[in-house]
Order: structure tokens, then sequence, then C-alpha cells
């Protein structure tokens, strides 16, 4: 698959060294290419308009304030028909969530509406992001979309960092975006109780469903 | 020891039983005790002046968009120098948080600054609250608030509920309520992914720590 990542600070780069090692054809884009730092020097860096052109999966690694102005840039018509696969989490100087309430994932996908935006591994560090078996036992990611086919290829992509079939959650639409979204409040809170960003998150199932589960 | 709960929701009765279960000296307030329902009929229910006035622990069970209202109605000498252990989350008609970009358990604390808040349970459901044991595999709780010594109470009362020492994730400060608060948004989430409100949440840590891991 031809991926173009958008996003060449700490994510963007860790993802595109992660999918390149998959077997994918990767870029990262920048705004300024010629300036932008080499990384692991494995993936090339190219304009933003040539590694959305060029991609049949475009990744929004950009910073969340920042995703909708970087995105309209690039234009409507340069993104129809690809999946964009939204990793962002806006955050505004004072560390609150710049889109409170709401979600960019959902902005975005109002914005692109010729563009399926799927929302996912927002709840987890860029080092779980792409190696979910270093930590001590399975954990979670989620995914949220409204288009069952571009799900469908995210969760192919998920497969290739090592994120196991079990490990996916299909929370439904791209509403639930504000959930994984907000979520992040609780990811500082859990990093400040723990010391480390590298952790996961598991959802447990109850051992037997009753009928009071749907209470 | 004395727990005064508040809400006769479905919450309070079910905590107010369990911890009557484990021994302690438990009643549920009410604005109207003569006119609520018994619940189990093992916990007096009495005003919520009444409740207060003996317990050592207060919890605050109440729906979270009404509980200031009602904790004032009450009054901040009557709570002086007791717990405030408070496992509400406020949601607007639309469903969405009352308390964006803060929590209800800060609020609480600036409204009643001689009433140590310890912000706990909000993450899961009440069956799960009060029955971690039914899940498939440990599930992590958080506490969040700025007193030691309440937050010491507090885990001993969880530890009463069944939540082991390496189920407590202590967050800090009670400014970190707002995430377990926010966490409200994915818990409906998952909810809606997996079918149940029966589910708990495990941070997955690391199998080894190393330098990158505070990046």
């Amino acid at each position: 698959m031809r991926i173009g990542i958008l996003g060449t600070g700490h994510v963007g780069p860790t993802l595109a060294d992660a999918w390149h090692a998959a077997g994918h054809e990767v870029v990262i884009g920048s705004r300024k290419p010629e300036e932008a730092e080499p990384g692991s020097g494995r993936v090339p860096i190219v304009s933003n308009e040539e590694a959305v052109a060029g991609a049949d999966v475009v990744v929004n690694a950009t910073p969340g304030t920042a995703s909708l102005a970087l995105l309209t840039s690039v234009g409507a018509p340069a993104l129809a028909g690809k999946v964009l696969l939204d990793v962002a989490v806006g955050f505004t100087e004072d560390g609150n969530l710049s889109h409170l309430g709401e979600s960019l994932g959902e902005e975005l996908q109002r914005s692109f509406p010729g563009t399926p935006v799927v929302k996912t591994l927002c709840t987890v560090d860029r080092l779980v992001m792409v190696d979910p078996g270093s930590l001590e036992g399975p954990s979670t990611v989620f995914l949220s979309g409204d288009d069952p086919a571009a799900k469908a290829t995210v969760r192919g992509l998920l497969h290739d960092l090592g994120w196991t079939d079990d490990a996916l959650l299909d929370l439904g639409g791209i509403a639930t975006a504000r959930g994984q979204e907000h979520f992040s409040l609780l990811f500082i809170g859990i990093a400040g109780g723990t010391g480390t960003y590298r952790f996961g998150l598991r959802v447990v199932m109850p051992t037997e469903r009753t009928a009071a589960d749907t209470h």
C-alpha cells in the first residue's frame, strides 16, 4: 500500500519506519521538505502535496491544532477518495484539549466529506503504536469512522504494526472519535502516576455476560 | 467506618450494600427520605443532612450536574473534616460532559476547601465497582486527590470492594480528576462497541523500562 504520512514530529517518522519495514511504500510529507530532519533516512521526505498525491492512505500525524489548516492547504480534491488515518489530538497552550466536547476526527470528516476518516492509535504513545508486544500483556486500540471499507484498510495497517484482531475495538462512527481524543486527559494522568508514557490500555470483559450488562 | 452515601440512583445503593456487607455502618441520604425507594432494605435511608452528620466518609453518588447545589445545601460546616469520596460525573442533556476542560472533582474541592475530595471509581460501571473479580482479568481504578490521608482512607474502602492494591493507580492531585471524568466519553464508546457497560480498564505496563519511556 502507498502511505503518505503528514507530520515530521515524533509520531510520523516512527509510523513511517514501521510501515516501511512491513513492506509498504511510504513517504513523509513536510511543508519544507528541504529543511526537514532526515529521520532514519529509510523513508523519503517530500512535500505535503506530493505525499498526498501518491498515497492510497494519508496519515495525519500533525499537531491537532494545525491539522485542519494543513489539510485544507493540500485541498479537498487532492484528498478525495483516499483514506485519512487520523492519529492526531489537539492541545491548547495551557494543556487542555483544543476540541473539547467534540473531536478533531469529526471536524476533519465534516471538512472533507469525500475522504473517509478513521481515527485510531491516539490513545497510546508512538513506541506502543509500533510495538504493542513490548507490553506485559495484550492491550486494546480503538477505531472510529463512518466508512466500513476504510476501517478494513486501517485494520490491515494496524495488523502490520503488530496489533492483532483481538486487540482492535471498533467503537462505531466518527463521532466516537471524541472518546478516543478525550482519553488524552487520562493518558496524561496515567503517565504521571506510572512515570512512563509507554503503557497500553486493555478493555477487560466480564467472565460471563448477563442481562444486567445491558441495563 | 461510618459512611454516608448521597444519591439514591443506581450507584449509591449498590455501593451502600457492598460496604454494609463489608461491615461498615452505612446510611443513604435523600432529599425526601420518606419517598425514597427502599432499595435492598439493608441500609437505612435518612435525610442528606443526617447522612453527612453521622459520617466519617461522605460518598457523592448524585448526578454530577446536581452535586454542587446539593452539597452546598448541606453546607460546608457540616462537611468540614470529612472525606468526600466523589464518584460522580456530570452530563448535559445532549450527552456531553458538564465540566468540559475541568472536572466536578476540582469544583467540589474548590467549593469545600475544608473537606478533602478523592475522585475514584467513575471509570467503571456500578456492577464493576463492587465486583472487580467478575471480570476476566485484573483491571485498574484511579485515585485523584490532594490529601494523602484521605486517599489512604479511600484505598481501604476500595480494598473492601475487592480492588487489590495492585489495581489502584494514584494519578496525583485533584486536578487529575479531569482525566477520570473525561474518560466517560470513551467509556460510552467502549460500551457501544462491546455491547455492555460491564467492563474494566487495565493499564498494561511495559515488560522492561527504558530511558525512552520518559522522553
